[in-house]
């Protein structure tokens, strides 16, 4: 048995704010399993570490006994953004819908348990309501605090538009709480304001409000811009062992431990015997591999861990590349940085026709695979080990 | 037949606003019978002289041979307000919905062509809309442009809610033009702006927008105010012949022309004649029994008319009331005027106990009616012909 104190420090780990700690006590201490919500778009599928956060946390509730909802948000997701202005949200027909929650699901239970997870759409219950059941939901709701949230403030006062149905996407979220009588739910930071709009929704409807607890987002592989696709700075839960191994261990020691912190299963205690060995001169690089394995093990197998590890080891640290070297951060130009241009301004070489015979000497390699195309360019948001020769290394990160 | 511009003559007669005038024109030289619009709250069936301003508009395009439609706004009535904080909003049962319709139906149809009158519920279509409709409808319109209608704006800056389904009301009876496939709106100058969202639903809906038609306020029998059953300064339709007679003589000369622009039926010629009458020395008192013969024969018959005239020539002309005489205006103590200060203070009297006493002698009277309860309150916004003895008199309007 969990002690109500146990449970409430594996929950508050790694959390940002929990909105009301003192009520959540008294749930936990109430000993009735609690319904734990976690609202996704069904719009991208591809789950990445990122994400994963949040689902942990759902996973650290679902170990502690109490009902975890895993929320597909199709209702709106079908609707798609109907202002037209933001391309990237087309309504999503029904079909695609259904596979994109499948291929979430997939990706999920490799973390939660299938079998004590509860997969629920929230157009179950939104597609029953009439139009007066919104004009009433629409009525517990100000204009002046819809105002109050962060980015609709900001627009109104910089005179962007804000359409009148993107004031109802949050009360649709908060009557999803409503609908699914949610003692707690889960977001990131930037969900807080969402929310807080369930526990106002909830009083309305004569319902105990839910405690409102966010995880902050995770930074990605650069250490600076928050862990995304689109920037190129993340790991995919679906990657192949070896490339997951490459990029946990190329993170900076500092980074090693928020992800850590949010993204292992480790007890507590453990994580502050590493922290202590490392304080007694351990090499946080051997932290790191354990960190990785942990992972790759959890999305793949423990053989998997091994054998990436290996491969690893024979790639990098036989290949002598040194522990510690230059570290270099560009700014690129918007087409990308050219590899010449970089290795010339990350002081590698002398000039970038240098950079140009190294490289057709085969003298050139990034992350220890040999570069062969001259035109290469390289993104923002990445960073790597430049190597030119035997003996000149940078890390090099490119904003 | 009517040419087009006699047609557009008759409409723009009295109106406050057209909203495209260009439009219109375009509208009526196509020669299509166009569909008119007029939307009534289903809350208060008691109809008084201000109302059928707007009725009258009607009337005009129904005689050209156009399609009017009556709308009963009961989706919206039926809810409410569901914020709760207008005790006056309760919601409306079906029952009280059709029975206020039929009231309203019966007093329209004194006016408008009961067979060439389309009645029409907004439920009808709104109870067909799902949550999803909703909120494809109200991505059509921004926040900015919803605060930018005054009482928004007015609550907004002064920090008063707003509640987020206000936003929804006008965005409905903007979809009920959509539903409508209205060609023109008819409304008060306080319903300008949710008319033209009407015009902008329809461009999002591929139609042609409506012309917004806005009528001015009837200012009541004060002179002041407008209109209204509260203010007590109104002419309801179902008044007693009498009682219309003696409150339409009351109102100033001024706004005697006011009430003709706005309620008459007489062509435009013949009020310019009844201008020149006075010009040339006709008594507007003439005038004035004209008019309000034409009002009771509308709301009574012309039996009825002749009867009230009778009776007031009886009442005043034979009681020696004379045609000009002080007019004094004074301020109400919110518990109303007692009869024997009004009296002093008007300058009747020399005291309040002189006042009593002359009401105790029978010599007080109000618009010829003797005064028998020295207790008598009179309201605000009410005005009268007050007589004490044979010779005193003063016509006072209390505000």
């Amino acid at each position: 048995m969990t002690t109500t104190s146990e449970a409430l420090a594996l929950i508050q780990r790694g959390t940002d704010e929990i909105l009301v700690l003192k009520e959540l006590e008294e749930k936990l201490t109430s000993g009735k399993p609690l319904r734990i919500k976690l609202g996704f778009d069904p719009t991208a599928p591809d789950i990445h570490l990122g994400h994963t956060v949040i689902i942990n946390k759902l996973k650290h509730f679902q170990d502690l006994g109490h009902q975890v909802i895993f929320l597909i948000g199709d209702f709106t997701g079908m609707i798609g953004d109907p202002s037209g202005k933001n391309i990237t949200r087309q309504p999503l027909s029904r079909e695609q819908v259904l596979a994109n929650a499948q291929t979430y699901q997939q990706q999920v239970f490799k973390i939660l348990d299938p079998e004590k997870t509860q997969v629920m759409f929230n157009s179950e219950w939104m597609d029953q309501l009439t139009p007066a059941d919104i004009i009433r939901i629409a009525s517990h709701y100000t204009v002046a605090r819809m105002l109050e949230r962060e980015d609709f403030n900001k627009r109104y006062k910089n005179g962007q538009s804000i359409a009148i149905h993107e004031f109802l996407y949050p009360l649709v979220q908060g009557y999803d709480s409503v609908a699914l009588k949610a003692d707690v739910e889960l977001g990131g930071t930037d969900q807080k304001f969402n929310l807080l709009v369930g526990r106002e929704l909830q009083k309305h409807y004569g319902q105990t409000p839910q405690i409102a607890i966010t995880m902050p987002l995770l930074v990605g592989l650069d250490g600076v811009k928050k862990m995304s696709k689109s920037l190129d700075n993340y790991v995919g839960i679906d990657e192949p062992p070896e490339e997951m191994f490459g990029k946990l261990m190329s993170v900076s020691d500092e980074l090693m431990w928020m992800y850590i912190d949010l993204l292992s299963f480790e007890p507590s205690t453990t994580i502050n015997k590493w922290k202590k060995e490392v304080t007694d001169g351990l090499n946080p690089r051997d932290v790191k591999i354990r960190f990785a394995k942990e992972i790759i093990t959890r999305f793949h197998d423990h053989q998997s861990a091994e054998k990436a590890q290996q491969t690893f080891i024979e790639r990098f640290q036989k290949g002598a590349i040194p522990e510690s070297m230059t570290e270099v951060t560009l700014t690129a130009p918007q087409e990308g940085y050219s590899i010449a241009n970089l290795l010339k301004d990350a002081g590698l070489v002398t000039s970038t026709s240098d950079a140009l015979r190294m490289i057709k000497q085969g003298a050139v390699k990034i992350d220890g695979d040999k570069v062969t195309d001259r035109q290469l360019r390289l993104p923002a948001g990445t960073q790597h080990v430049y190597q030119v020769g035997k003996r000149r290394f940078a890390r090099v990160l490119i904003n």
